[in-house]
């Protein structure tokens, strides 16, 4: 159960109110997330994380489903149940195949490893990356 | 300081050196990374993790530079120095633009906020989203 | 479930309830946490952690409330669901408001944001800062 | 070394520029962090982000050196090098004393603890609890 | 509820159910953790990291205990709820006592706190002990 | 550069000098690691975390190697690169052979990918596990 009640409609102020109705336009669906009707708590916040989210995961020089993945990468990282669930229902909803679900598994198992190997050994960049930072 | 010496072709045993031989020729460049000459201490690991990532990151339904992406979210999210240093470098290497990092960069800053808010306010995942599973 | 049984009063130790005893003369409260009732199966850990806990939540030159948060924030980062739950609870206990609660999760979205850039752009610290220390 | 250019005034761009002004005139001081002469290389991110941080460190229901304590907990937990340096600085900066900053690191060094202690032995959160949210 | 389905043995391919096979073998034992029944959506991911938990768990220079302990140590740390709860029963079946599970969990406790010391101060390492990398 | 200063012999408190004398005598060995050095700052944290160590790290139901290893798998999985520099020169004091260290490091690289892709897939636990809790 959420620390702060999930606002219907009703519930929710004028300023939420204007947030819902902007992310329902923009997913043209009338399905409002509970973590909106959570944020909803604290009105100017909702605005901001709104604003930005339908600004970064909107088309551009990376394709929606990329930017998904993206996403749920790091939320796997971070153990955030909630957005790997929400977020592979997007991608699904985006066109991700299972051929592209599987691969992007396993990068996540490959990086994980290789993650923990490079930390375990201390290993240093090589020279030759630091110098095209 | 590595925890482990960085082996030297001469240092690496034959096992090794097979494997940095096929790491040359995957890559068509002679370089290898001081992440495999520090694994090369343990040749079977070496030889297990290589022929992971050789085949996790080959072009498949995803593109390399997606998988590079997947890549790198997942190194900054374990705060991985070593990784998110060289595979940035090959992302640039695989054609990332400008624009494209930026985007890159916003959904991580986006997905780490958000993945914090759900954990914070202990959001539970929508029975709608469950309902897909 | 948890992985050890929750001991009542009567399962525990002499060593286990003299603990649980001193929880209750210092929170003034007759309930204990399910936190201590699990670890009573090690009573001499359950002896130190609740030393060390009962002496660094006490009023300090940090207030109670300050302290909470503080508490609350490594648990958010941390992903450890009974902690942000009994803590934030804590917290309201020990006057927390509406508005002290939004600016707190304010807060931890931000550093969760800036955290993950200046770690994925490997911004290393101005030498200004790191002259100070 | 960082993955993008830190940005000198000349190099930044004009919409950079006024964010740097406006980091100046809100600090009441010169000096401009490296983080923002990073992000500076995607002007309207380091517009989005400055925003933020300008708003949300602001005084306000909690103080400003509540806020930064906050803020330095989550970036131990991350292990953000740059963001604890740069914040312990700021929080010296708006007054905390030994004594605090003693207390404050023992808050982090038990609910490090403590966290590990409720995840290690799977222990979910008390009814009584669940039951308040 | 996982986000692909467990399968059964028969929904399972040929080369899955090979996988099944060799598992029961291995173990002697007919159960099938559902960890292995959703990686057999991917079969040749499922083989392969059977064939590396096969390889690793095995008796060798440590003995299988310690090695499960190692293991749980890591999935405590990345709060990993599943992990933490079947290694820890396969750990009982290899032997665990109640003694030495207390002793596990201080050296998790212990290390929690010292591993946030060091990085909250920002502490380098002596010079001494990278003298012996 | 640490955020607090290493304490010399001369300028410990006498109650910080009694601990640095105490780790002398324990290890009997004269030299004083920079993490205790740092804590000297605050000598109450400084005899609780020594004393809890002292206590922890001793050996018991689990050998002093095994407790390193544990200890040093939970420094990798928390990237604290003092730890892991620190304890791995400690562990091998105490023996860790070259073998040894192998089959640790691919303990840590398969329940790093292991842990990943059972947070990645939202699997539960099994009911079965669950039973024996």
């Amino acid at each position: 159960m959420s620390l702060l009640p999930k606002l219907d409609d009703d519930q929710a102020s004028p300023a939420a109110r204007a947030v819902f109705d902007d992310i329902r336009r923009t997913r043209n669906n009338d399905y409002i997330n509970d973590f909106w009707r959570v944020l909803a708590n604290d009105p100017p916040h909702l605005a901001q994380v709104w604003a930005q989210a339908k600004s970064v995961m909107a088309p551009g020089a990376l394709d929606p489903l990329t930017k998904e993945l993206i996403y749920i990468a790091v939320s796997i990282a971070n153990n955030c149940s909630y957005c790997i669930n929400t977020h592979t229902a997007s991608a699904r909803g985006k066109g991700l195949s299972t051929a592209q679900y599987d691969e992007f598994m396993r990068v996540i198992a490959l990086a994980s490893t290789t993650n923990r190997l490079a930390i375990g050994y201390q290993i240093e960049t090589d020279q030759k990356y630091l110098a095209q930072g």
